[in-house]
């Protein structure tokens, strides 16, 4: 059994950028995140667990960094199946997971039920969800962005 | 085996409010957090991971959130027992649970084995507790606020 | 099997401080850590981590503060072996780790097999290595200071 630790951080986008929210693997109300690809941090700080917990580097190593990356433009949905299928291709699969997000919106608990079932259907197991605030505090407390911590299990295959 | 990550972060209660510092099950001196329970950042951080693991949700649905929620007025102890009743309810217990505080005080060096028991006796499995401050960065390093991080291991029962 | 969460944060020093820059066990370019050791961050958090995980109290208790303690002076990599002996004094040893490295600088990406390989050499299992930004925000993003979060497996020896 192996552990790995993830986290990601991204900027909200202004209302004028038109950029949909994604988080979750889901589509939510509300201004976007930043980021060459959805900005889905929840999927991001996921992807970095996974591929630390396997000893397979990092999300920027896997789907590159820019707008002319592998990644960029992609759903957290596709990077996660394609993380886990790199995975299973070095021998390894995902055997739980957890992501904290820690943002003032969106509100998660009405749609964790479906956010938890997209995550773990991306990487075919257990994904818990929970979501926190910073009460006002710091830059996710004021509302200029949103971050995630993961943290996930991974063993060989067979 | 399955994995929970948790997190919480809260202010700091003005002096005048003459709210009592509670964390991690104890009582310590100097000016208390705010919340509507008594702001025990540690174990809402545990629980949060503890329910993670579980695949049970988060703190705010299990004890509300709000003046007159379940949680309010509790304190972490209390709240911690009901996060592992409900927890082997469905069959699950905690295995080994860990947590981070980030703040510049209260010290727990001194009373962390103290702190350590508390928080074990409540859930039933080892729970070990360090702390660390952000050398005076950000809102924990300016003494606005107060953080936990947490981790937690949980198996099924039988 | 238990788990344990490390967190660390520290300033970069001063240009004029004239200290260097050494994290993950690595010596880099550019301007170093406050600190009374290194500042190495991410050792340090891993340190922490294992500790928790092995219920052996953190780097203050085992290191001291301070410029007179015994962590004064110290590299990441002297202390991280000095932890993993103190597990084994308890009949626990290290299983997985993984460290999140939360920062402006230095680039991870080209030299994280090397610094992984040293992180791993010093606590005798695998250790993966990650690294993100806070996309300008918050004290990591104004490049004011460096944070580790990091988590780790171990278990008791025979």
């Amino acid at each position: 059994m192996r552990i790995g630790q993830g986290f990601d951080a991204h900027r909200f986008a202004s209302h004028d950028a038109g950029k949909p929210l994604w988080l979750a693997c889901l589509r939510w109300d509300g201004d976007g995140i930043e980021g060459d690809s959805d900005g889905d941090v929840a999927a991001h700080a996921l992807i970095d667990a996974l591929l630390s917990a396997a000893g397979l580097g990092d999300i920027g190593m896997l789907f590159g960094v820019g707008s002319d990356s592998a990644g960029a433009g992609k759903h957290g949905d596709e990077m996660l199946r394609a993380t886990v299928a790199y995975l299973r291709a070095h021998g390894m699969r995902p055997v739980s997971a957890s992501v904290v997000v820690v943002a003032n919106r969106p509100k998660i608990g009405k749609r964790r039920d479906e956010a938890q079932q997209a995550l773990s259907h991306a990487i075919g197991c257990e994904v818990s969800l929970t979501a926190t605030t910073t009460d006002g505090m710091g830059f996710t407390g004021s509302g200029e962005g949103i971050a995630a911590i993961a943290s996930a299990l991974v063993e060989p295959i067979g």
